[in-house]
């Protein structure tokens, strides 16, 4: 196993596109993860460029991020990277994709109340985005406190 | 630089001790990673051992965590490891730690409502669980003001 | 401190290219990272894509591994990570990047004879090749200064 | 698939131990990671504590690494991270162990002269070690340049 793992922590920069496929569903975004260095010589933060991400995702994760993810929203993604190169319109481009393992808000930039879904019961994409969708998911429904870890 | 970063993703395992000090906010808890193996004989997965480490946050990263995490609920932590040895009591022991970076609910097993927080507004301990917050992701659900870290 | 750090392991694709600059050594090289995944259904393991980056690296680093390191090398490179789009010619292009932090020849693959510099005693590259240094492990093998990183 | 895989950069603290096993080689050592911060106020790099590993390697790996490294050089270590807790003698005892995946010397620190080993050529444990063994492993013997990577 060769996988090159990766942890990013930046800010959703597009909708979170959901589908779902044969094997189940996938969903997609585009991730930005700026950079921050410390100047010696100023004694301040200063900013560096930015670095752009696809993100992928599957099943449960696929569905929790669409139900639960708005553009700017801070996050923590880990997954496995990959660079892919491709040919297309006479000319080469090249993809950084981040298949991810797990992801949640990033809780530095803010508070978030969790929901566990049960597996299998993945919030269907038909009932995300409508206008009907004024309550946000996973406020208010969260039920009981789980069972502590022994 | 030389710090050793890493992701853990797992579930929390104690309650959010949270304190005030004089530099801000400090949080710590307990948080268990299980391991899961691919049997190539059986064809299945199987569980291994699990690991403990202590996680500890600062700042608005403490704030947000003891205002937002229950114990039980899946995180994913990605921080600074370092490994502490202590001699007490005739012996020596042995700790784990992560310093966290960033960190956030696991979307893989549930859903999630963020708030953001501005900068300076984090919450302050003594305020939350207030009956005014209810209408607030995440907050109002913190019995009270949890045990001061030792 | 917002740094993405990775960690890969693959094979060095090209020369390292090594040029003095006026804050000490620089080097750098295409690195490729195979992709390689066990296969459920046939119970083997099959080769995936290939994920292909370039490393950069600063003084001491840059000088050893300009003295150490040949194509097709195995290597464990450490470093930061970033993604770069840069306009040119009517297109925009992406450029994936790995600052090195550290770096070795992958012991995996094969045996290595380390040989410690002393700091600030970094051989220069002009030095490097002669015929006095047969005896030392990794040098007296570069053919001529490589060329200079543009 | 849960693994913490982590990514060490310290220096070897004791032998290598190396025995042969049913399922192949295995090799153990301790491996110390000093930690660094850069201190704002004086404007200086400061020593923090540092952390100690165990670390395992198997099969190649073990074998190479075992006829390459000696106490107190230089590696890098990326490999899946366990903390094991275990009771003896009326105590309580952890363990922090680090299972090598790829581990090679830092070329920050000085330079390496590798020699590819092939599959099942690995060098015999009975040969390392022994007072005849003044000619270092890995010396000295690398035949030729390996192809390119296409």
């Amino acid at each position: 196993m060769n996988d090159t793992t990766v942890t990013v922590v930046g800010n959703v920069a597009t909708h979170v596109e959901y589908r779902e496929t044969a094997t189940g569903g996938m969903a997609r975004f585009r991730f930005a993860v700026p950079s921050r260095r410390w100047d010696r010589q100023s004694g301040t933060w200063t900013d560096g460029p930015t670095s752009f991400y696809t993100v992928f995702a599957w099943r449960s994760l696929a569905a929790n991020l669409a139900g639960s993810v708005s553009v700017g929203e801070p996050l923590v993604v880990h997954g496995r990277l990959k660079v892919r190169e491709e040919d297309g319109d006479g000319r080469r481009r090249t993809f950084v994709d981040i298949d991810a393992l797990a992801a949640g808000h990033d809780l530095t930039r803010g508070t978030a109340a969790f929901r566990r879904v049960a597996r299998g019961e993945s919030v269907p994409a038909a009932r995300r985005g409508g206008p009907g969708d004024l309550e946000e998911p996973g406020v208010g429904r969260r039920a009981k406190e789980p069972a502590p870890v022994p």
